[in-house]
């Protein structure tokens, strides 16, 4: 098994994040994404729509999408349960997961794409005002999940779950790569963000040198 | 149990097909989305995202986002397993599902918010530039997606899943409601469509007078 990856990127962190926590190590091969090495075609024949990471498995296949790699992981190892254990526990995760990635993370890749200088490449044409109605969206879903967490330890309740590693990762690079942060008066999702910063896994996957920026 | 839906909606009827291959009946109320009642606050109070369709569980607790309320219906009705059973089945089903509403059902999303007449109120303005980029991506997908299905019978291999009710519920909204269809020379994608078209579970979900056009 190989995880083809790179450090920093957002959603190779997802796994690497999952991994620490359940405490397996899988080796990983680096793909130079600022170089497009994820676009040449021995990498496209792996993974067709060209994203990282991707999963080698032992008989040469490939798997790609963090989340599927991770609920792959999760069927080989399944201590700890990062993906539920009952009908509704498995219902509330993925709800979370989805909501984190078609809510936020949707808005922030737009606001990635369409406003940043070191994406001017990967569209035909930026366009600043698509990334100003992101932006505004990205505000709207800060205050409806501070609202939604409210007091509880977790998105989807009383465990750490695939659904908070989603939200680090993508709270994170959304923070680092863009200045996108919940508002101050958030406080839900400051007490839950200092939470699970504070994990051993929050370390994983990141930049060695990234500025908190 | 309740589902929360509204007929002929594409991610509705995404829980409508999977209870039909399941062979399972749910209850269920019509929430008038094009009176936008999904924006009210009773409604708000059931999903604070605003989606549907919701699943209203027996202890009054709700359960949005139509994957996570098709994997909670998974879990209490294992069969036909339809998420896979495998590791290996397990992550492709949510590879394909991923690829689906991330490359695909997204761009779809994008085009039909910037570019119907449908839709001018969703957004505080439409960007014309917006819609036609993610034509393009549409089109690029379906290319991409006919060069991978190749010659399997579904996308997730060789049994019928949640990944081909993401695809068929996609496919069909993009082609009914914005005209957006594969090239004429996607040669599998037109054997696979017309395959699950034809399983009786393609008709649940549809509006009773929807024209194919």
């Amino acid at each position: 098994m190989k995880l083809y990856t790179y450090p920093g990127a957002p959603n190779p962190r997802r796994v690497h994040v999952f991994l620490a926590e359940k405490g397996v190590q899988v080796p990983t091969e680096t793909v130079d994404i600022m170089k497009r090495s994820n676009r040449q075609p021995d990498f496209l024949a792996k993974n067709p729509f060209g994203g990282i990471p991707v999963l080698e498995l032992d008989d040469g296949s490939h798997l790609a999408e963090s989340v599927a790699i991770c609920r792959y992981l999760e069927a080989l190892h399944p201590e700890p349960a990062l993906f539920g254990r009952t009908p509704a526990e498995i219902g509330a995760v993925d709800m979370w997961i989805r909501r984190l990635e078609l809510q936020l993370m949707m808005q922030v890749g737009l606001v990635w794409v369409h406003g940043s200088p070191l994406t001017k490449s990967v569209v035909p044409k930026q366009l600043p005002e698509m990334a100003e109605m992101a932006k505004a969206g990205v505000a709207r879903t800060f205050d409806t999940l501070d609202a939604s967490l409210g007091a509880r330890p977790f998105f989807a309740g009383s465990a750490y779950t695939m659904a908070d590693v989603i939200a680090l990762t993508t709270f994170d690079f959304a923070a680092d790569f863009l200045g996108l942060r919940p508002a101050p008066d958030a406080k839900n999702l400051a007490r839950w963000h200092a939470e699970v910063s504070a994990r051993p896994s929050a370390a994983a996957g990141r930049a060695p040198q990234r500025s908190a920026g």
